[in-house]
């Protein structure tokens, strides 16, 4: 069982936090390897890291895939979401738990930002 | 001439300012309808959007780009850009400024964040 969690920021905009819980949502419709996927905060909104990765467990997962949904290597990606995912990992020891590349540092971004760049462009 | 300005938050960490640079000098070096790309920042860093748009002014642009590097529409997409884009604005009513859609908008979103948890995942 592969689990895929999708970790964003949180908001105190709850317009921005249900963005997130409609990719989550959004990814499940597409082609992909994993048994299930969902979303947790990192601060302000729900359910917390911690609470996700439980959730996922008490769901049966065996290998849960932890996707920072973070545009550049901050304190969130580099400190404080690896600290949160190995608290739950002492609990579960036979749970594997690792930590994607941010959404930022794929290559394909400079494309994406192109596109949108060009959309703004009008032409 | 059409210029681009990428827009990111700007970041205590010089090391995530810097990603924005050298993002903008990667989108530089690929297909693009842009005679200038640079970038900006809301806060914190530097150039902020309005030196950066006058810079791009003294140097010729007849219409500017703002691209929001943004993963969701919160306050600083919807309010706090516009509002630093139309201060310019006003002083350079030759200039025509648009803002793109953020990046987080993008159809393609979905994609990415599959291919980095795939990437996460080790298979």
């Amino acid at each position: 069982m592969n689990h895929l969690l999708i970790v964003a920021h949180g908001s105190r905009r709850e317009a921005s936090n249900e963005e997130i819980r409609f990719l989550a949502n959004h990814l499940r419709t597409i082609t992909n390897p994993f048994d299930n996927i969902d979303c947790a905060f990192l601060e302000i909104a729900e359910p917390s890291i911690p609470d996700g990765l439980r959730h996922q467990i008490a769901l049966g997962a065996k290998k849960i895939v932890v996707l920072p949904y973070f545009l550049s290597a901050g304190r969130h990606v580099a400190i404080d979401i690896p600290e949160q995912v190995d608290q739950v990992a002492k609990e579960a020891s036979h749970v594997e738990m690792t930590i994607a590349p941010y959404l930022g540092s794929s290559k394909k971004i400079g494309e994406l930002m192109m596109q949108q760049a060009i959309a703004g462009l009008g032409i």
